[in-house]
């Protein structure tokens, strides 16, 4: 099990089949720092265009379609001492006709206090003087390439994963994704150092964050849509718009994933998502919503095989 | 302050304005108990028709239209030692195709168990005879009559309230509804011994409950949507399909909440909002879908006036 | 079959059960006199409320729960010089950040010219000097009272019809209504000059119409949603939001329609539907959309039964 | 002005920057003939993967980011003596539960009169014996490579056409896309011998044809979305999930036309739109569904500029 350092010098602002810029064995660990979603690095500098550019693609060896890659995300730390956000809420996530009272979205800085772990509106806000808030990072965007040479924008995201921006998605938890393509092809960044549920303002607190992430290939796993877990929950992800259909993907996924490996029937895994399942909303901003349908590991029975 | 027993001797399948079977002042207390979804009453006799039978109305001496109705929900007390489910997630929480494969909508029966406060499917299903659920109540369908004199079915939901089936409906929070008939003409029933997010087998565990909620009149406060608090929270609610609407509604609520009651501007309200907001998704299964806005107290800056 | 003269003197702003304002037999034809949208009777006097305030109810004798009431629009004639419309798109129909640069939802005027049958704006607007729209008169806002004491809005529509607002319900046209009320509660209201698809100002050309109907009950025809049939068309009808759940609404009923009266099996009825089906919006703008299924009677095999 | 007859001899299933399989100049005409959606050749041989296998893509010299892509669609002649459709109505234009009562979705085959111009279910389904469906053929699949370096499956469709099945993109007809790359690289098969609205089924006629369009470059035209006209009509194309939101694509689209081109103010523009517009469903079965907006040239003031 090897560590690699991996300093990105191009990025991507599209997840699809493109040379790798990195070969890793299964259960390698990699290291690498990404830029802020604008394509601003660690001292401010643009390094790349928007939106949300890549680091990768990372070539695993022995990954063929079928299979998942399982992605632990092992540690995250800030890279920068300022991030950003937008000073609106997003035009589509009020009554149409309150759009025509929304302020600008105007860019909004942040002061990240390293040592703290900590984040304030930098100046601050009449209002939000008092407002210190905890550092909880999660990757933005991050997943593998696409089938049959599809290629997707970085704004958005799919089975393949992309910009999902999830909350969830922090040090501690684990990811898996569908491999289409051998190899495959994973790519990270648009890391945040806090955000709301749904990312209503259309950026969390928008930095540059040194990840670690260990890649391990799952074979035939036959996932179709991304899938990950923490200390406390198993959870399916579903991306598209609008949210009902999101949720119904991620509906879908946890309903096959408790009838093949833990044994339920139909009607068994229907009882226990009805009484016990949560949902959360990723993203309600990009083209394609990410709604997520979380089981906490106390209610589920033994996994099988 | 007084508290009335109120026994139900008829029952309503809508929010509407009808003869009131109680008149309260505001600052009572009202102890009744509630028949199930189904209508069955603590005896497991069939006393009202579905769906979702309510006692009521019951008017609040003062309430005007543009005032708000503050319901606090002091406590819940399972009445029956059996609740029921469906066996089957609903056909629209799925994707289409799946549609085809669900299991039949059966009803399944729960075992309440009054001193341990817990729920067992009973007869067991395969695979899940370890889940005992702690009981978590809630009231499925609550709130007032619409104005102009509509009358809404107990099966959906729209900004007087009703069937939002939303899990922070349970001792110890406060709901507000807006006021638009004289009188406020107060609903409820369908109370929840426990039920996932999003309501998806078209059913918590339904059963009777006898229910203790003090009702107070709030002048002038001109809601549009249903609001929440509990110790931690505060919460806007939007009714409404697709989900995506119901989340601008709640969203939009909590934007005008911010700048009304806590002096925030509107960009303050949106960096707020953008960082530490929470959804919840009440029910994903009524003709009007329950999205909840959320946020932490901890994160408002002091209320104004 | 007898004629009536029906002059309303007061209105209704919703679809509910109501006193009848007139009785008549199955077959009898009743000629009213509406007013427009916003209240204003033929010599601009404001008579009622708003929104689309309604003439009836009618009570037709024999109609029961189960049956139809089959509405044939015989005549409609203009009573009004003038006709009002909004001046902006409303917001839920462009993108949202689009809503920004709407203009403001003025009133403008419309002066109809009752010989040559058409419309103009008045004063002219610039650019749109030529524009003389040829009357193309519907029927807004029809339909029956709702089943378990429901009472809606008529900003809004369901299964028991409302403001569908659909060009398709004109003269020479025939509705049916699903009756689930003795004596079905037949109202009507909020005729239009002429209007786009979709009513996306929020309006069309809005005036006071003489329109004359013929009632007849159809006896257990077990509707679910509104049909229609003219000339050329049969079509179901489907009211809900968002569009793609008035879509679904409207194919099904049209499905079940070609299984049941036309004899066609579920696989021919979708090999018909699939090849030579159109759909209509009717409204994009109330709370409830409606979506319009619509097949040319030339391609229906002969009606059964 | 050339023509080119082009033959292909491979087929893509995404639209991206691929490796041009011909170039033209600006006003040329490229005949070439199309395979059906399941990759099927005039002789009914396989000769490439599903989905809706592309000719192309066809450079244009001249064409940069910011030009349009004028497409003449000269001439459709089916190429092939049969044609399949799908026995069932599609998953998801149907309410939910019924869903459980949909016939398989076996593959019906249609035989296609080349004389007659009309199309026969092959072997004829009970109750559809008189249905002789004349052709309308409509080109189901074809735009140009979007921005980015996206490449997106033949079976959706975006910004820069793909997958939009509408009915009006028939002989006689204009398309305008939105170049993205240099070259334009416009792609096109699957082609429909004839289609009801919304592809309701999942298919149309699917069959093989000959295809004739003349390709020109627009230069600096800007466009956003897809764009036509015919004899009677102009119209704008919206792409996306729900149907609200592909609507709300085609009318902010054709609101900006009506402005830019027509010198329209807002406030005509939307006089206009909202009481003379049509919308058309292109497709509401794949990914993206297709909403269109259209407007008779009878109604529209002079052309600017």
């Amino acid at each position: 099990m090897t560590t690699h350092r991996f300093a990105a010098d191009r990025w991507h602002n599209v997840l699809g089949t493109l040379p790798p810029a990195l070969t890793v064995a299964s259960g390698d660990t990699v290291v690498t720092e990404t830029l802020d979603a604008g394509g601003f690095d660690r001292d401010g500098v643009k390094r790349a265009a928007e939106p949300n550019p890549m680091n990768g693609p990372i070539f695993v060896v022995g990954a063929e379609p079928g299979d998942a890659l399982k992605v632990e995300i092992v540690r995250m730390t800030p890279a920068r001492a300022t991030g950003w956000t937008r000073a609106s809420l997003a035009a589509n996530v009020v009554d149409p006709e309150t759009v025509r009272s929304l302020p600008p979205r105007d860019k909004a800085n942040w002061r990240i206090d390293l040592q703290a772990s900590t984040a304030v509106l930098d100046p601050p806000v009449p209002g939000l003087e008092h407002l210190v808030l905890p550092l909880e990072p999660m990757i933005g965007c991050f997943g593998v390439a696409p089938d049959m040479g599809q290629a997707f924008s970085t704004a958005t995201s799919a089975e393949n994963g992309g910009n999902m921006d999830y909350r969830g998605f922090g040090p501690g938890a684990t990811a898996w994704f569908p491999v289409a393509v051998p190899g495959a092809l994973f790519f990270l960044g648009d890391c945040h150092a806090a955000q709301g549920d749904g990312e209503i303002v259309g950026t969390g607190i928008e930095t540059a964050y040194e990840v670690e992430v260990r890649l391990t290939v799952e074979k035939g796993r036959r996932l179709v849509w991304p899938r990950g877990e923490n200390a406390r929950d198993i959870f399916s992800v579903g991306n598209a718009r609008p949210l009902d259909q999101a949720l119904q993907h991620a509906t879908t996924d946890m309903f096959e994933w408790l009838q093949n490996d833990y044994g339920l029937g139909p009607a068994a895994a229907s009882h226990l998502m009805g009484q016990v399942v949560r949902y959360d909303i990723g993203n309600v901003f990009d083209p394609a919503y990410t709604v997520v349908c979380r089981i906490e590991k106390k209610w589920l029975p033994p996994r099988q095989g």
